[in-house]
């Protein structure tokens, strides 16, 4: 089903690849509100977690695991927040967000809160590097 | 470590006990306006899903699809959304929601949306009862 993978506009457009793990295409949301990293399995019509199989989401939950491990490491961060709600976006991801006392919309949740703010190009590029070289 | 756990008492305050799986206490959110599941892992001083040591992450994950699983079956939503903050009460726990297009937040995420409603008694009953036998 890997073939047939296309990720979907809407992701495509708000983010930036960081690279392709086992089962997920890991992608850095272009928010500099927040350093937000999403995870989409890169199969066919998934739109909850309970739709992959045993083993993609055994796979999926590792790197996850490792995703917030190295997002709490880059980041130093206070909080991670996880979650899975494809409420307007139908192709299943996974948000991962590295949460500060600071942030735009501490202590709620993230969405709806603070318009998208734009990264300086140089410190997304050294953020997604760090990134990278972790997973 | 589970006999030192307790329950933080704002999650009591706010459920209604469903059941205990291997690894979580599962919890009904005593808000009617969405059919909403709490999972705590019955472990001490964790915050983060990374906090679990590998063997309760994984028996977490399975009973997270399972709660999904039963939950869109009892409920028939038209979406889950899974989430792990954590930015309020620090003590682990997992929000699993069954979510409608007709529902008070739709399609935004639940939290800050709806003020809390009362379930009705028996109907909230009926529904921890149709979870319970299902898990």
């Amino acid at each position: 089903m890997e073939s047939a993978f296309k990720l979907d506009p809407q992701l495509a457009a708000d983010t930036v690849p960081v690279t392709d793990l086992a089962v997920s295409r890991v992608l850095l949301n272009d928010d500099a509100n927040y350093p937000w990293l999403i995870l989409v399995p890169r199969r066919t019509e998934m739109v909850e977690l309970i739709d992959l199989n045993d083993a993609d989401r055994a796979t999926l939950w590792s790197e996850i695991a490792l995703a917030s491990r190295v997002l709490k490491e880059v980041t130093r961060c206070h909080k991670l927040n996880v979650a899975q709600l494809g409420n307007q976006v139908a192709q299943l991801h996974i948000h991962i967000i590295a949460r500060d006392k600071t942030d735009a919309a501490w202590p709620a949740p993230v969405w709806g809160k603070a318009p998208r703010k734009t990264y300086d190009v140089a410190a997304r590029k050294v953020l997604i590097d760090a990134i990278r070289s972790g997973l």
